[in-house]
């Protein structure tokens, strides 16, 4: 077999370089996976701009879809769902690995058990670096959950289904019934595309969308938005009687201002605050008087995945998310990938690794 | 039949005033109650301090038992479980009416719901005048949950069934699962101690209890608490890993630091928090990383109400609850009632009225 190329990520402020490693040998219940397609999540972001430290170097990129090389010896070739697996069908994995006997596994959060691993998270250490999105290979660990996915969806859609999609699919399961339910969404960048489709697909009777960028607005109305309001317009106002508020932009200011336009008994969900921002100011008399519920959700756990693989094979030509993806990269041009995205804020740029390997 | 002896509220600072009403003919579905006994909320003093303010003048009294002296022709005579109700039955009702059929009913919050009457805070009018506790009689009207208890159970302790012990029970409703679990509760008033109660009951693995008032924490400890936490002693440390903190407290510092010390997926219940107090500070970042859920609840649901009921007779003698009242005084001393309630702060001051009427 050939080797594996990956770009390496040595720490903030140094380009990344061009390794080029074995193969390892898989271990039991391990799967090689080629890389077809990885999209640059807001976490690769903030660590290649030095907000977020990992240990380097590291391999980025978790948003990842690939096909089946080869199973160790012992896999028993089914996916998560019990469908059968094979060399070249085309999967996505949970970001993380899990020990599915963790406690927090048990009630229902596998992605906070002991000994987690994260894709695109993790040091390189001698052979052990086929396990990021930058890299021609990946090879999935014991405990992580692999779905088997269609063809048929384009792969910069395909890529996103394991983080932005899986998550808001938590974000939806925590918010209970959305059929006939109004929605605030503050917050438009992927995830808050995402949370309106899902809306949209569940029902929800009316969906607003919120940000500070009248363009992302626009885009949101294509993704099932019905009313969208552009935060830095003074004259605008969030709408009142909110069942479901979702925060996707960590803002603290969203998070105030949406609290205070729940309907007695609504629900607030925040999963955008993943970065250090100033403390959420709440009324807690408020939140009493009208039985307020606010869930904070990091990642996702399986029932959410398997969620979200669903959605996006129904729904990958329903809304535009072939746009998400606005301008395309190779491998070996990741720093520039890396700076376009920082510079130009688009959704999503896409490193595409089909002609490497 | 005689007539009712009520004692008015009319503002802060004004004495009660003993008033004489004619008992009014029932409407349809109403059923006449004499009242035997009426517990001091704490939001009755709040009223009676002028901290909170209600239309007057009003009949304060919401906490009360009584029992039934005459149905309207219509009535089913059953109570709100299908029990047959009879003249001379002892009852508890909800401290509110509501419509069923309205929209917050129907999600499960009839305490929310449109055109709600509530017990001891309306306003007299004419001979619309018995709907409190410092009353011999009260009117129950359509809407109430009426439900039939054990004669057996002490007077003072079903005087506080259908207020703190019903709050608590949907506060319980809110935490999910309490078995196994490790439990903080902030605040040991009357709430906090009915908290201790109902998780012990509940199974819960370990209950710790935290106020400023050393002597409430001790009460705790007969109420089921495990550990306490006395919160001026500048060495004491709450404990971390809590799978559900209830904060009865209403203070933000209590509400800050149990949040703190929840495990990843924990959850707070608030439900002290039903005065102005300063803006509670949360860092969304870690209740998104930590997948923390925060629920307000005010009152409570009829499915609470039940809970309640049945909780109370478990358990009346299992704790203390007869120790409550720690000072009884009859209707006619209900100045002198509130004052001792204002300046000592006992869990509960008894207003008995089986010698009225």
């Amino acid at each position: 077999m050939d080797k594996a190329r990956l770009v390496a990520f040595n720490g903030h402020g140094q380009p990344m370089e061009v390794l080029t490693k074995e193969i390892p040998t898989l271990h039991n219940g391990e799967i090689l996976i080629k890389n077809l397609y990885t999209t640059l999540c807001g976490s690769d972001l903030h660590t290649f701009c030095g907000l977020r430290q990992e240990k380097v170097p590291t391999v980025l990129g978790h948003e990842i879809v690939g096909e089946i090389v080869a199973f160790s010896e012992t896999h028993h070739q089914k996916d998560y769902l019990g469908n059968e697996l094979n060399i070249g069908d085309r999967v996505t994995w949970s970001i993380f690995s899990s020990d599915p006997d963790s406690a927090m596994a048990k009630i229902g959060m596998p992605q906070k058990g002991e000994n987690l691993f994260k894709y695109g998270h993790a040091q390189i250490t001698g052979n052990d670096a086929l396990h990021g999105g930058l890299s021609t290979y990946c090879v999935l660990k014991t405990g992580t959950a692999v779905l088997k996915i269609s063809k048929a969806i384009p792969l910069p859609v395909a890529a996103i289904i394991n983080c932005a999609v899986a998550t808001v699919a938590g974000a939806i399961r925590l918010a209970g019934e959305i059929s006939g339910k109004k929605i605030l969404i503050t917050g438009s960048g992927l995830l808050g595309m995402v949370c309106a489709a899902m809306c949209k697909d569940a029902g929800a009777a009316i969906i607003h969308s919120a940000d500070i960028n009248a363009q992302r607005l626009e885009q949101a109305k294509a993704f099932g938005a019905n009313e969208t309001h552009l935060l830095t317009d003074v004259s605008s106002v969030l709408p009142a009687e909110i069942d479901i508020a979702f925060d996707m932009s960590g803002s603290a200011d969203a998070m105030e201002n949406s609290i205070q336009k729940l309907a007695t008994g609504g629900t607030a969900i925040w999963i955008g605050a993943v970065f250090n921002t100033r403390k959420v100011q709440i009324d807690a008399e408020s939140v009493v008087r009208r039985l307020i519920t606010i869930k904070g959700l990091h990642n996702y756990n399986f029932e959410d995945f398997v969620y979200a693989v669903n959605f996006i094979t129904r729904n990958h030509q329903v809304f535009p998310f072939k746009k998400v993806v606005s301008k395309e990269f190779d491998l070996l041009s990741a720093n520039q990938a890396f700076e376009f995205a920082v510079a130009n804020k688009p959704l999503r740029v896409g490193i595409n690794l089909k002609h490497h390997g």
